[in-house]
């Protein structure tokens, strides 16, 4: 049996996804407690291998069993046994084929940002804090740039045989004195979303005009756009799939 | 000079406001980090001396100082050496028989609870997690037998000489799948916002009915009335002054 999960972690104390001997990670804690449950060993596969420190409010995983499971009990079962800073929202069976990352359409992330001089103390895990104010308009000018199929081999660390990605929308909105930055997209090179945002705070506080991200996106140079955002502002809100999954 | 704060804290690290050897409070942290900045020993006042595990968006503190001081650098540099889950928001110089008790008109405090089998990690630290569904109109209907002017004797857990309080507003709504109760009045008994809200939920999942309320409040008897809600879902909002200060 095919199953699906979606989790929900807050991944301040984590080292991201992935498993690592380094220290604790949401795959090496998830992995065992499922494991623990179902008394076999499973093997997790996941949508999105998160950063460390990065947030997921909807993570995709999925797992095999022979087990025929009561979800509901499982779920509880599992939320139980999970520290609280991951949660099982959801569990489904799902056709034997279904794997998370191959049946993908896409990725939506969402990045805070806290404007000004002082930070509420709520945010400090889940918000970038910019000290100097931000040019919405601009922001949302240079953004329009980025949106579509574009090489962006000067928006990731790590450049791969093909860099040409697609982001389907980007909108930027003010709240509550910050900004939010949601964007969606096809799939997204190695710190790219984190990339994207340090560029775009580079034009709203006038290092950069909107009109530079052209010339940015092809110099394919990454040392000529901005810095990388701080990976506890980032979260993987949701993953997109075909209305039959 | 008589100098007032606005402070933010998240309280989850803390023994309440007030000192004590027993570990570390908001009081403590704060007074050490403005005495070590004016190089002379300051003794603080709050306006609400929050529980451990409280938090506050607008909690307010005065201190007295000889010193002629640059506001916006002092912020500054007392956000710098405070801890990132306490926040110096804002300070302004008060007439020297200012007192954030004394002057006081009442106090907003909000109670966020998380509703449903599965609480949201980023929740986790600032909200109550009640596992069954309540039902909000009767709720509502429970709240405004508690507005007003009543011996709140069945809602706090240490009576007093005189028990008569006021209720000024009660609003309770629902956010993101859990409520949000917001409770202005103008002073509180001890742990009288977390037994209003314990006993609401009561109402909410059926244990007693809104027109219980009335019979409780007349019995005075706080072993009728319903738990104490955790003190993590607390936050104190603000404190109510004349438009003068």
């Amino acid at each position: 049996m095919n199953i699906k999960l979606i989790v929900a972690y807050q991944g301040t104390h984590y080292l991201g996804w992935q498993k690592t001997p380094m220290g604790p990670t949401i795959e090496g804690v998830l992995e065992k407690a499922v494991s623990q449950i179902l008394q076999h060993t499973v093997k997790l596969q996941a949508a999105s291998r998160t950063d460390a420190g990065v947030h997921a409010e909807g993570q995709v995983v999925n797992f095999f069993t022979e087990i025929n499971l009561d979800f509901k009990r499982f779920q509880k079962s599992l939320n139980s046994l999970l520290p609280k800073d991951i949660s099982i929202l959801d569990i489904k069976k799902m056709p034997d084929h279904f794997h998370p990352t191959l049946a993908s359409q896409g990725k939506v992330y969402e990045y805070s940002i806290c404007l000004g001089p002082v930070q509420l103390p709520f945010q400090r895990l889940v918000s970038w804090h910019v000290f100097y104010s931000c040019d919405l308009h601009k922001m949302q000018q240079g953004a329009l740039f980025l949106v579509g199929q574009h090489d962006f081999s000067a928006f990731t660390n790590q450049k791969q045989a093909n860099n040409i990605r697609e982001i389907y929308t980007m909108e930027i909105e003010s709240v509550n004195g910050g900004l939010k930055i949601r964007v969606k997209g096809n799939n997204f090179l190695y710190k790219m979303v984190r990339n994207v945002v340090g560029t775009l705070v580079y034009v709203g506080c006038g290092k950069l005009s909107p009109f530079d991200l052209l010339d940015l996106l092809a110099s394919k140079d990454r040392t000529r756009a901005g810095v990388t955002a701080p990976a506890h502002g980032l979260t993987l809100k949701n993953v997109l799939y075909e209305p039959l999954y």
